[in-house]
């Protein structure tokens, strides 16, 4: 689209208007490769951004980064039967390398399991190498059918924690650390409330005992995993063989987790924060936290007003904060606007003579409002502005989130909710797959989660939503990417 | 190799030294995948050291992070003719994908020149638009026929820099440019001294008008390519149509570079560095730059000497230096010693009953030498032993190339050099193919640059080396990795 045309509004389209802003934001484009993405520096700041958090997070948790083969032979995957069967169907598969054919076919990963656990077998040899906590940052392949910009691409990056552990318990405690370190990446860096809790057996990982998995709802009211946690128990130590020689002597299997989030984190910022101008980059993760524009008529004015964008950027570059000065000439201020704003740069400096007079910025918030900032306390203040952009994408999050959630609904309500706005609901649960199948069938929702104890009702729905009879588990249904 | 054993001496056998050095550091491990390589945190930690300081460097000029598709429609590889001959025989090919045989074969990147391009041709479209500054962080497949950790494998890591120009003068400049950048990397990073220069039409990138590179002796001898730069030209941009209007109106074609490091670097590191001991970290590429060992016999000594070591981690730390402290229990020192020395962290403080009533500790250098350091005086005292040994280790990188280079050497002498030790052999050349190729033939060495000005022999060699006839310029030969 042209500057001129502007992007569709997201309550014409909601799916044209997050292309629309992907591309205006220059995020990502599309590239030759049927349903592979380039990510375009614009979006890959924001991963960078990303990974540098995260991987703090996973350091300060004791994990260390390795990192294992691209490609697994086909054999490795067929070692774990759940794991074979949901993965087989979507993988790409080497069978033709230096000019020959291959003896055995190699897999492109289309998640690590398989090939780690069998470095692990190698490495682990007693409890004192326990646990084991690993993680790599790779790209993934997976022939997917529909694909979206960095919501469903085939090949996507990601990171994916291993870890092998003496117990369940130890096991089950990594799974949970890890998802409330994913809870606090997107509530504190993300500004992204989530949802946290358990996935049903239907949507677990293909090979794990439990799956954990953050939701958020974005503003169409459909539902974005946004990362997952796995106790994989034994399942992949057995058929690995991956053992430990007990503190008591004895010989046993490793509990193993992994875990993971990808570059999906980006299509869960802009629909979550966007709006019918384009993506808005929470402060924590912009790439670009303040633009500076000076504006000035005259060659007295440019010079006066220069000297103050240089010093501002200065003091704010030296505070720590990622600015740019945009000194670009033969463009108007108002294009320039256009085109930060168009980037979710959250907060703009303008600096014109009347400022300069008066010893101040102008600063437009890319939220809406604009307030002065004196140069006296520019640091300060901007520090400020983008703490209060931050908490304030946060919150009307959560309020928007907390507007399209109902609690206790009825079947007939799920129905209607379904078919209309969509958003979160609440009910009871059997626990039945059937109830699971039919639900999804008449209302194309399915259990996002079913959610750890705070976000639980207050009181415990009696019936399943579906079937009448006593619930077991309070369940959350939605749409979901 | 068990603790008790050691490592093969570096005169015994240089090459299992190198796999011995490797595996005791516990920097990789073999993969049950032809070739390629699980890289353990140890060698992770490594690279990620690198890729900062590499990161910092191309981001200080300019360039800014993307990424692109892995899969590379083989089509596009087809588009550029002397690319293709270079790359098609050591492609991976995936012919099958989602379960259904593919109509085009993909093949895994082993460069992205061609996937690079074609976005490129869709993002410039003017000299405004120039120079465009990319790069990418990735791994990279070529199916190779005999593999070495890190400095060999089917798979790797690296960066690869892609650029697009406005003339021939600005993309070798920035050729230049990057050369410099990775030259400077190797002396002030990794204490590896290297030679610069450019490449024979034979040596060169497949698909460049020229490549440039940094070249390093290691401890056998011979050299290693530790970086290249290419000036491609206009020859990708004519095959992907990178076209852009001029400033007088007009359209023309772009010129690109390209440039890369990889996971070979560590190699290089561990070839320039090691010794019968095994690795040794140059202090800034060290993951754990100094380790703290506490040295006691009774819990009365045990509770004085933690109290001195706790307490200097936490200063070392809190001076933004990486440090270890190895307190663990039913240990003997010598064992702890012995581990560390293996993982080449180049700095042991060892704290016992003695040091804590001299106020010191006692700082042990992996590169010989043993000395105290006052409490009082702890962070820059360990600093200054740092950049010391940081220091020695390129002086005595540096005298061992010297020693093990010869210029201006005969046709009689450049056979026995590589028939016997090797080294760096400058001499005439005439700069006709069949020299090289004779040469080659003869001894093994290639040309490995003709070097820039500031390497060349204050008197130019007036004759070829090979054929007696007069020499148009002066090159380095050896035998490389």
């Amino acid at each position: 689209m042209s500057q001129e045309q502007g992007i569709t509004p997201r309550a014409k389209d909601f799916s044209a208007w997050y292309n629309d802003a992907v591309m205006r934001a220059e995020l990502a484009d599309y590239s030759p490769v049927r349903g592979c993405m380039v990510i375009r520096p614009n979006g890959y700041a924001i991963w960078e951004l990303m990974q540098q958090a995260l991987d703090r997070m996973f350091k300060d948790t004791g994990h260390r980064n390795a990192y294992f083969p691209l490609l697994i032979p086909q054999s490795f995957l067929e070692k774990e039967a759940e794991h074979v069967e949901g993965f087989a169907p979507e993988v790409a598969v080497v069978t033709r390398a230096g000019g020959k054919e291959l003896d055995e076919p190699l897999v492109l990963r289309p998640t690590s399991e398989t090939i780690i656990y069998d470095s692990f077998a190698k490495w682990i040899h007693s409890y004192r190498d326990l646990p084991l906590l690993i993680n790599q940052w790779a790209n993934i392949v997976r022939w997917e059918m529909r694909t979206r910009l960095f919501l469903r691409t085939t090949e996507f990056l990601w990171q994916e924690g291993h870890t092998a552990h003496v117990d369940e318990a130890d096991a089950e405690r990594e799974a949970r650390k890890m998802l409330a370190v994913y809870r606090r990446f997107a509530e504190e860096w993300m500004a992204m409330p989530v949802l946290t809790g358990v996935k049903t057996d239907s949507e677990k990982f293909a090979g794990a005992l439990r799956t954990y998995a953050v939701e958020a709802l974005m503003q169409d009211n459909k539902s974005i995993q946004a990362g997952t946690t796995h106790n994989l128990g034994q399942n992949f130590a057995k058929a690995f063989g991956v053992q430990y020689q007990t503190a008591e002597g004895g010989l046993d299997f490793v509990w193993n987790t992994s875990w993971g989030v990808s570059t999906r984190l980006i299509g869960g910022l802009v629909m979550t924060h966007g709006d019918d101008v384009g993506i808005i980059c929470p402060p924590r993760l912009a790439p670009v936290q303040v633009v500076v524009v000076p504006i000035y008529k005259s060659d007295t004015e440019r010079s006066a007003v220069s000297e103050v964008t240089e010093e501002a950027v200065r003091v704010l570059r030296g505070a720590g904060l990622r600015v740019e000065l945009d000194a670009r000439e033969g463009m108007k201020p108002g294009a320039k606007y256009y085109e930060w704003e168009g980037q979710g740069v959250p907060l703009r400096l303008e600096v014109g003579p009347k400022d300069v007079a008066k010893g101040q910025v102008f600063a437009a918030r890319r939220t809406g409002g604009k307030s002065p900032i004196p140069l006296a306390e520019l640091a300060d203040g901007v520090r400020r502005a983008l703490d209060e952009i931050q908490a304030g994408l946060y919150r009307a999050a959560q309020e928007r989130r907390e507007a399209n959630s109902r609690r206790g609904v009825s079947r007939d309500e799920l129905v209607a909710m379904m078919a209309g706005p969509g958003g979160f609901a609440y009910g009871g649960f059997c626990g039945r797959l059937e109830c699971e199948v039919a639900i999804k069938d008449a209302t194309k929702a399915t259990v996002r989660v079913l959610p750890d104890e705070e976000f639980r009702s207050p009181t415990p729905p009696a019936t399943c939503v579906w079937c009448g009879s006593p619930s077991v588990v309070e369940a959350v249904w939605a749409k979901a990417y």
